[in-house]
């Protein structure tokens, strides 16, 4: 079973964006067939600089190989390497009523956010079906946001398929991901580049301490019993295995303890917790040769995927040469 | 200078299309570095069946090939054979205003016609805008209904080099053509496919008698003078040079002459204008593999111009490897 995931460059990596999804995308490579992919082609929608998009590319492919992604089992590939997406974005358009697209909340969303109301934008979800199609994606792991996205993809398949008489695209399944953390940020609410509440993963581990020690707690005591469902303490628990919490919920709720210890503890449980990923993510980048020659293989691979499905893609509408 | 000129593989070339437009084209090729494209992927938003956009392809290219384009001086090449203008088109989605395509009028008058609203139909504008700049043209042959896609695609250039700093794309300029002939279809309304009332060029010989011979006429007799403005003088002065039109108009206006005559002598001309035309589309389509080399070069060196650009494209923007 081939399962594809993407992720768009836009920043650096929290640990809302781990234990929230990229740690359980990663989970699959050890059972499936799985391309990771970095959505550059995607990411031009709302950045507009060649440099820092060449950085953000970058540091995704890092935090991928940091978190545990394995170059050998699974394909990791920078989308821009694989043009090809954007020929089957163009085939796929042309049997994408309009209608479809206008229905697509994201598009609504981001211009209610204040993005500018952009082409690309709108087309979003066909190129997205592309990447997911090009490849006979048998699973893509979905969060709620982009449920309604694979559902267009599944349509367009259809819909393809239909008009052209030809069975060319396999319809791909949402995967449904157990055990994701809701993440809360240091205000409380869910942890969100957009709500500036995150705390890095990978990132100055000064900015790190900080945004720890800034988590906002209520007016409790030392002495004040302590109420469980507090950011610090679901921060906490991510660290912590289930005996650890029990325990930790007893305390808090008889014995003398100061949120200042608490996030001590958070701080130095996160920092070992993520030791070994970062030393596996410095590794890789004082190897930037390493990486590309890494990227340049996963590219080399997924267009050997994508090949016939293009190729039959092609022939089904008439492209290309006549004999 | 370097011009480029497309055409959407579409049905039957007809006299209009040719006094209209191709004629005039292929005339650049004598003192310009021509392109000629057959759109294939533009094809898409009307014609959904394969063999059919295969036959209609190869259609196209015979006609120009039958129609005195040199393979050798230009370059002939279908569209689909350069996929590159799909990235290059996704890339200026990125920077393509959704105002700016609402408020294009062939989409609109397309959906007035009973075309589905479908995406491809909508994001034509932003193809054509990627098909001219991918080659640098300095050039874009067009006609009163393409203007404002040609406004369309300076913008877009205009916006691209802006937004990411780098002169990365030329500014096309309209070429406006002289001496086009506004050609009458045989109901005297301009001949178009869409009215059903064309000439065809390389069609059936009986099927292009009867076409002629059915060219409306006012209820004149054989003895009355004729009004000059008719659509069967406006035919048969195609294939006739000013002094045998003045010659013409003498005699339509004083001598007993009958209509059929007239159809007679343009269906006479016509067949031996088109003559040496015709024999060349018929030895082309007699050499199948040869006709597939002459584009696949054509492809070659198409692609070699469009490389540079889309690079530049490309490291403006960030995308592809990081070394």
């Amino acid at each position: 079973m081939r399962v594809l995931s993407g992720t768009q460059p836009s920043g650096e990596l929290h640990i809302g964006n781990y234990f929230g999804a990229l740690r359980q995308y990663l989970a699959l490579q050890e059972d499936h067939e799985c391309l990771y992919f970095i959505a550059d082609y995607h990411s031009m929608t709302s950045v507009r600089d060649g440099k820092e998009r060449v950085k953000l590319t970058r540091d995704v492919a890092l935090d991928y190989l940091g978190c545990g992604l394995d170059p050998q089992r699974s394909i990791l590939y920078r989308q821009s390497d694989v043009p090809e997406v954007c020929e089957l974005s163009w085939i796929l358009s042309t049997i994408t009523p309009m209608g479809l697209l206008e229905r697509c909340h994201a598009y609504k969303d981001k211009l209610a956010q204040g993005a500018s109301p952009d082409h690309g934008l709108f087309a979003y979800p066909v190129l997205m079906a592309a990447d997911i199609l090009l490849f006979h994606s048998d699973k893509v792991p979905v969060g709620q946001d982009q449920k309604q996205h694979l559902e267009v993809t599944r349509d367009l398949a259809q819909r393809f398929n239909h008009a052209y008489g030809e069975e060319v695209f396999v319809l791909p399944e949402p995967y449904i991901l157990e055990h994701l953390a809701v993440v809360p940020g240091t205000d409380g609410r869910k942890m969100s580049k957009s709500y500036g509440n995150t705390i890095s993963m990978f990132g100055a581990p000064k900015k790190i301490k900080k945004a720890i020690m800034g988590v906002t707690t209520d007016s409790a005591g030392m002495e004040d019993p302590k109420e469980w469902n507090q950011t610090v303490f679901q921060l906490w628990s991510l660290f912590a295995d289930k005996a650890e919490q029990e325990e930790m919920k007893q305390r808090a709720a008889t014995e003398s303890m100061g949120y200042g210890h608490v996030k001590q503890e958070i701080h130095e449980r996160l920092v070992n917790y993520f030791a070994p990923m970062r030393e596996r993510r410095e590794a890789w980048e004082s190897r930037p040769d390493d990486l590309e020659d890494i990227l340049a293989d996963g590219a080399k691979r997924a267009r050997a995927l994508a090949a016939p499905v293009l190729s039959a893609a092609r022939n089904a509408t008439g492209l290309g040469a006549l004999r």
